[in-house]
């Protein structure tokens, strides 16, 4: 029998096998040569400039080339291919590698436009990658497990068949937290994917973390990694890339591989990932336009996508700088006020977001991860007997698998408390219903490897099942953003928050600082649309 | 302190005398004079001309009078409280009364139509009955617990509170089972409910037996009650009336009360009940248009109604003879083959649909319903000492307290198999997707007293979360209707069922034969649309 290290080390050969035909010639810098490499690639020589110009339209721009006949899709696979193969050996953000095939599937697109003079559908020769955790098949699903990483997928997953209904080209799939269990991506398999923007300091964060590297490098239009309590805007965030985590039933996530799987309690959802808005915007309504719940997945509504017009009177905009757990550090108060003052100039208006019900709400939800006392991964880590990363274990003493009874009362608790939340959203401001909360994803600039801390401030609105996206803001300046004297912390996580920024300013220079746009449920059209406009205006 | 027989009998004290001033001046028959009282309201002169005229009219023609002034809401009031409490004393239907408060505000009403000109709302003077459980400010919530009675309410529920917004005016509340969990509407506090059809025999159905009862008899104009495997779907076609449960997230059903709080693996909805399907289509269209997602009930949908209208096409419907456990009784048969040779005759297709995936998804979805190994249910009954009713606590022996890791794997299940079923539907029948399936509520035309089956038929539609109908069809003739000699039973249910129903033949005369109409999840207005075609046939 194989043993867990020999499985392991199998795998990374195939994987770095099937990448080395597209793998740049030359050597690229070291960490210690060149710790950002957020624009290394476009700035360099490691492309060519075809390749590099190819890998930075945007999507319309892509079709609109395709239509015209002055690009074909084969082409523009082949410098992705190569730019996702750069954006790995920098960051190790890849898992399963599809080159190939995905070159076949473009001359097979590229024959069909010659042939028919249509394009395939709204996503023909787009470029997509997965989170490792979204089934496509001829690729395993190991989530980070050794266990996992020999079993080959026979079918796709819905969300896998639709992109490629729609035409898009799947080159591989992504590095994540072993489970799926916690914001950092690394893992006994695959290792860990680092930051582009601090490859020496700063965590990619997770659990989506490797689709969060791949859009910060461009090595994709697009990437869907998926969110249960801020798996899709953390490391959206820590990447500075614009996303969207959905309200349950928007995108087809039926099937998705999950640490903790038949958990419902608070439902997993598909998130999109891009470097620009544009993508996200349009391949969120080109999901929606399939109605995937007509044949893909019956756990998808049938809402239609429905365009959002910005409103012709002012924004009411609710800015919240803490999530009951923690307060932003300055890089990200300061984020949080470039925003408010430009919604200002242009004549919103800006209220400050109490905290209310926040903890609470992290109360009842926390509990619903880990229910099954984690049964689910020990099943699996059973089957090759591998280690399982710290981030991990460290929950395994504690865990318990809980009567239904107890997670019973917690699901009332947590009901009652989106009805409560929806009572102060449409009756806290006095001059009406506010149009959107804006908050951070994370209250650091990033976070230092190994010093991921509590996430409420994206979990929560996976309780209440709310639309939010990330968009990015502005970057750590150790120079500007000077450590606050706090006289008083809210917690213990509040105070470890702030004396870490101090005690390693210097490592968070550069650090991403993206900000959350909160809607209220099922509005994605219109947190897109908001998030579009905002970001317009910094 | 008071013993729990002390607490029913001032509870049903309190009721009748809150009933006693409209009740019948003479005495109504005894079931030995009269088994079936379906028609004896209208037939008798225990009404006046003008009441019966009165609680004639659908709720579209009420308001047109209340439009052109020629009735005003307190006299539509009146006649349907003296409507109710003649109903009541003839199966004992009603629990929690209000007539003066609803007396108070149909005169609001009138006078606000005086002074403006305008009705207060889609739902202006027309008359509700509510299930127990649907919380009223004033009323107890006592499910048929006595524990509970004494407890009143100081808030509307969202379903309450916007049904009074509209400008409908609620009467009082129905029976139920004890905690809504079995099919029969008999407790310790009210007692039983009788079925109208024959108060001697037949079951009224349940949980919502009392707005079964209602709707037969004409109490109210449309009633509200909660369906989690059958609930209102089954007292509806044992009192012969139409109904519609829709799936989760159309109708605000927020707070509600019940057995198994906090139980969301099938999730409870509310369903809406009427003599009248014109009622049923126009209650529906108004609480949606009532967009009660936006500030009633934060687990509302944002699904605006969508009118339905029929396709020219010929229309595919697949009929369902069994439900797996046991199969349809000879006046159930020949309900069904009425309303095929209907649909053949107007030139449809009709095709038998087989019984695939029904097993398993009841053996997915029944551990559900008690999972807590009745927890809620005990810490009620500890509060008063109450003893039980035997159909609920004959379950009590074999109740587990289910780990959540078990529960996560039914869910998986559950899913998968919804996943399965929305492809056989799409799938199965070459010349396309199936429009409806018309099937039973219940194999037995009604139930005995005490003899409730398990009703696969119903919770199936639960546990996929389709929209279902029930529409009225026949009633059972011993003449015709004779006994089938089966060679085999496909369960010792299905024995069950048909040797019930050869051996008290007589005692199913004149039961009642309605189906169900099953469209897909969230199909509610195109569900409406074909029972009302439907029905139109025959």
């Amino acid at each position: 029998m194989k043993s867990w290290q020999d499985i392991r080390d199998q795998k990374l050969k195939e994987r770095d096998e099937k990448l080395k035909p597209f793998s740049p010639k030359t050597e690229l810098p070291s960490i210690d040569e060149l710790n950002d490499v957020s624009d290394y690639i476009d700035k360099s020589d490691v492309l060519s400039n075809d390749e590099k110009v190819i890998t930075n339209y945007s999507i319309i721009e892509l079709i609109e080339r395709y239509r015209n006949g002055t690009l074909n899709v084969e082409e523009v696979t082949r410098a992705y291919c190569c730019r996702l193969a750069v954006a790995n050996e920098l960051v190790n953000c890849i898992t399963e590698v599809r080159f190939n095939e995905a070159l076949e599937e473009a001359k097979e697109e590229d024959r069909f436009f010659k042939r028919t003079g249509k394009l395939v559908g709204p996503l023909h020769g787009v470029i997509v990658t997965l989170k490792d955790n979204i089934r496509v098949s001829g690729l395993a699903t190991s989530m980070g497990f050794i266990g996992l990483s020999e079993s080959i997928e026979a079918e796709d997953s819905p969300m896998a068949k639709l992109i490629k209904d729609l035409g898009g080209i799947i080159l591989g799939k992504s590095n994540t937290s072993a489970g799926m269990m916690y914001s950092e991506s690394t893992n006994m398999l695959w290792g860990r994917t680092l930051n582009p923007y601090s490859r020496k300091y700063l965590n990619v964060g997770g659990s989506s973390g490797g689709e969060g590297a791949i859009a910060a490098l461009k090595g994709s239009c697009f990437g869907i990694g998926s969110d249960i309590g801020g798996s899709v805007r953390h490391p959206a965030a820590l990447n500075n890339v614009y996303s969207i985590k959905p309200s349950f039933g928007r995108l087809p996530c039926f099937g998705t591989a999950s640490g903790q799987p038949g958990q419902e309690s608070v439902r997993t959802v598909y998130g999109i990932l891009s470097k620009k808005l544009d993508n996200v915007k349009y391949v969120l309504q080109q999901i929606v336009d399939a109605k995937p719940y007509k044949g893909y997945d019956a756990t998808c509504l049938p809402i239609d996508f429905r365009p959002y017009i910005l409103p012709q009177r002012k924004l009411r905009i609710a800015f919240l700088d803490t999530d009951g757990l923690s307060t932003a550090t300055p890089p990200v108060l300061r984020g949080l006020q470039i925003v408010k003052d430009k919604l200002k100039f242009n004549g919103h208006i800006v209220i400050d977001w109490p905290d209310l019900y926040l903890k609470d709400i992290r109360e009842a939800i926390y509990p619903f991860y880990d229910a099954n006392g984690f049964q689910a991964i020990f099943d699996i880590i059973k089957k090759s007997g591998e280690p399982v990363d710290k981030l991990l274990s460290r929950w395994f003493p504690t865990a318990r698998d809980m009567n239904v009874s107890e997670l019973w009362k917690l699901q009332i608790k947590r009901t009652e408390l989106a009805q409560k939340y929806m009572e102060l959203c449409n009756g806290y401001f006095s001059e009406g219903k506010i149009d959107a909360i804006i908050t951070y994803s994370s209250p650091l600039p990033a976070c230092l490897i190994n010093g991921v801390v509590p996430l409420p401030c994206t979990a929560i609105w996976n309780g209440l099942d709310y639309a939010a996206s990330t968009f990015p803001v502005t970057r750590c300046d150790p120079k500007v953003d000077i450590p606050i004297q706090k006289k008083a912390y809210i917690s213990e996580c509040d105070e470890k928050v702030h004396t870490t920024y101090k005690e390693s300013l210097h490592r968070f220079a550069g650090g991403p600082v993206a900000l959350q746009v909160v809607c209220g449920r099922l509005e994605e059209e219109k947190c897109l649309e908001l998030t579009n406009y905002i970001s317009s205006l910094i």
